[in-house]
């Protein structure tokens, strides 16, 4: 520990001590390197300093004034305050004593459209903005996030050492970090990875449910089921915790946890803005989307309750055969919903890319979610070798090896949907990942129809199949066809 | 037609005098009220004069001075431009010519929260501010719309009769316009109409190309089907509208129309609204979501391309008599998930209604959605009864008579969404629609696999069962349970 009059310069600081702030500045003194911490009440400032000071370099600074003073130029300075209002009192606070060619990175969870509007205003005097995505939760902050920074070149260019020495390993060794993009391209690639881990949870919960209530399987036995697929090609942190929250028991009661927990999921609203910011984009998100309304569904007692009577099916538990052949297929349906899943938050993450001029390397994203984060797993790495191999890929279930995989997963996801809905068992992952493969490889889609009736009742006017140009038809007169070009 | 110097004041004035406006005015002419006129080139106003002075009593007015002048007081003034920007432009231009108690109706296609935005400015300045929802296209607001005013008491009783005579009829001869509520319910409840009319329209798209594709039945062949439903329950503008469709021959061609249309649906955005808001107020509506997502893929040409090769199972095309059946299942699908899709947007409007304050009668809003606009249909008579017999009704689906019919129809409701997933069609309206039933009525669900991750990873806690509080288990510790509570 070293004070601010005697100790050389910081070369990084961290502002906002809460558990994260706390955790990323451990993690970067652990690493070496000399830290300046700020908090706004400086009794935190303090505390950690008593409690962890011998991990490393803390330079404690009770003002922003000391803080700023503590850093050497140019300033890295890290804020991690909350999202929102908190975030732009703390960059007005600061930006006044900053330095042309200073850096301030938000390791807040921005949205990415505030984090373009800080980085404009603050570039406008010569401050170098970047907000990053970091995830992996405290544990992460702390032993190793995923890190994505996005800003300028030049300012990552400063940060790159201290991301790459403090972010998550992947399985080879690279550091789970790199420059995502330009302004918000970060805290955009950060949103989207929380949305397909809403959509992730959503295609677990479903494969838990049918096990449970189609193939009968008690908690503790699901808990094995998830176990084992944790070593095929689902391999994953999710996966894992699903097992080990399934196998534990509830010392209260004596019955599985799952049990006695209240079956009502919250949210913090990242998945939500996935799902609004990819309505903006025009890109299908509809497992991301399903997610978040079981979520919200789960949570609306009074609906719940009117419902609770409406028929269904009588509910029957295949045979001990017939559940294994069926625990498999599930497999297979949670295989190719993930795949599918993931292939609509690439392709936002593209759409996003080319709105927003942003450059994203679509299998570097991939990679950096291979560690640290709540979806690393290791099917990211072929995710990863999916877009390295083809920079351009329109979509991942283009990959030949997924679809071949997905191919083969088809007939088990066919008939585990169907027997879902014969059950009465709701699977809107599921269904809804299903229905939209089914949808992209369709030669031909009711959306004829559709834009033919917009036509009818609006003159919104449609293209032709076999010729170029705008056409409408004369419903409410002679039913001919008019040209409807300019 | 009149001139301004010499004609008794006008009751009411339309400025903005493209086809919705010039209609509106023509309407309300055609029903003996002196109407002024203005559009910003005053062409279009002498073309109007022109062409339709027969009609009834207008006045035109080339400056917005003139136009103000002409108006009767309290002014009722009507702004039929582009929804945004040129909104504000003429509220601006026109706000500093008029008087306290003066009344200014938005019959564009606003965002609520503009409405609510430009009501709480205008009020201000004591100027009534009406956002009002006009449904039915050009040949509604020449004809009678469904009209869904906004705005204050006060405004709305010096609107009413006016409203009411030009609105369309519906069978029981009650005028199809209510007075929402306050500030930007009239939009609000707006959006949701298109909303649910995307929600139909795609239901109706999934149940014709499950007719072509597992039915086998040509054009021709569901036009008869679909007239047939439209005498019995499924009774609608839409449904009526999908049979001239696809009765319809292509002239160029000789082919059924329907198949010589790019199968590309557009979309102008209130759909997408509808679902960002029902995001933002924690509403699942996944059938209108699904929807939006079902259009906009559609128009994602080079994915459709690159996922054009992706396996399916081979096609098969059901014998006759299996087609019959099947076609009878397929409606009993379509209407159930048509009544799951409505409670969903009748949800939303609950929502907003005690998000907002209010106060939606909504058993009125099914009551003006009986004739004048897209979805107009017999079944909104029911809608009506439904929140008439129960105005707290939490869901359409609790009502006695909508369960009892969906309970007879969920076997062929499953039975078809397990036919189209094992043949490949794409469903993804009708399966959601299943999977929000089947998710409203479960006794258990499994979010509380979901809530446990989320305490497992990021220390979420959770709630018991069994008893009240929050807790947290110490995923990472022994495993203990702790109380939460702060």
């Amino acid at each position: 520990m070293s004070n601010p009059a005697t100790s050389s310069p910081a070369q990084i600081g961290v502002t906002g001590l809460a558990v994260m702030g706390r955790n990323l500045a451990r993690n970067l003194a652990r690493h070496g390197y000399t830290v300046a911490v700020h908090n706004r009440t400086s009794a935190r400032t303090r505390a950690l300093v008593e409690e962890f000071g011998h991990e490393g370099d803390f330079v404690p600074a009770e003002t922003p004034e000391e803080f700023v003073a503590a850093l050497e130029r140019p300033r890295r300075l890290v804020i991690m305050v909350k999202a929102g209002g908190p975030t732009d009192a703390v960059i007005e606070e600061f930006a006044p004593l900053l330095d042309e060619g200073d850096i301030v990175v938000d390791g807040g969870n921005a949205h990415f459209a505030d984090t373009r509007r800080r980085e404009r205003r603050l570039r406008e005097r010569g401050i170098h903005f970047v907000g990053t995505g970091i995830s992996g939760g405290e544990e992460g902050a702390l032993n190793g996030p995923s890190i994505m920074p996005g800003g300028s070149e030049e300012a990552h260019a400063a940060l790159r050492p201290l991301l790459e020495s403090i972010a998550a390993k992947a399985a080879d060794g690279t550091p789970c970090t790199t420059h995502v993009g330009p302004d918000g391209a970060g805290h955009f690639v950060k949103m989207v990875h929380n949305g397909i881990e809403y959509a992730d949870m959503q295609l677990i919960a479903e494969a838990y449910d049918l096990l449970r209530t189609v193939a009968g399987y008690e908690p503790a036995r699901i808990a094995e089921v998830f176990r084992t697929w944790n070593t095929g090609r689902l391999d994953s942190y999710l996966i894992e915790i699903t097992a080990e929250v399934l196998a534990h028991t509830d010392a209260a009661t004596g019955r599985p946890f799952v049990d006695v927990v209240a079956d009502r999921a919250e949210q913090k609203g990242t998945g939500r803005w996935t799902v609004q910011t990819a309505l903006e984009l025009g890109v299908p998100v509809s497992g991301i989307a399903e997610a978040v309304f079981a979520r919200s569904l789960s949570g609306h007692a009074a609906l719940r309750e009117a419902a609770a009577e409406l028929p269904g099916p009588r509910r029957q538990v295949l045979d001990e055969r017939e559940a294994a052949r069926f625990a498999d297929q599930v497999e297979q349906a949670l295989y190719a919903s993930k795949v599918t899943s993931y292939a609509q938050g690439w392709n936002m993450m593209q759409a996003a890319s080319e709105e927003y001029g942003w450059g994203i390397d679509l299998g570097a994203v991939a990679a950096i979610w291979r560690g640290g984060c709540i979806i690393r797993a290791a099917f990211l790495d072929r995710v990863r070798a999916a877009f390295a191999a083809d920079p351009t890929l329109p979509t991942l279930l283009a990959d030949a090896e997924f679809a071949k995989e997905i191919g083969e997963a088809q007939p088990a996801w066919r008939a585990v949907v169907a027997t879902a809905v014969r059950h009465g068992v709701p699977v809107p992952g599921f269904s809804a990942a299903l229905a939209s493969y089914d949808a992209l490889r369709a030669e031909r889609l009711p959306a004829a129809l559709t834009q033919a009736q917009r036509d009818y009742f609006g003159a919104h006017t449609y293209r032709r199949t076999d010729r170029a140009g705008s056409y409408h038809t004369l419903w409410s007169g002679d039913r001919s066809e008019v040209s409807a070009d300019i």
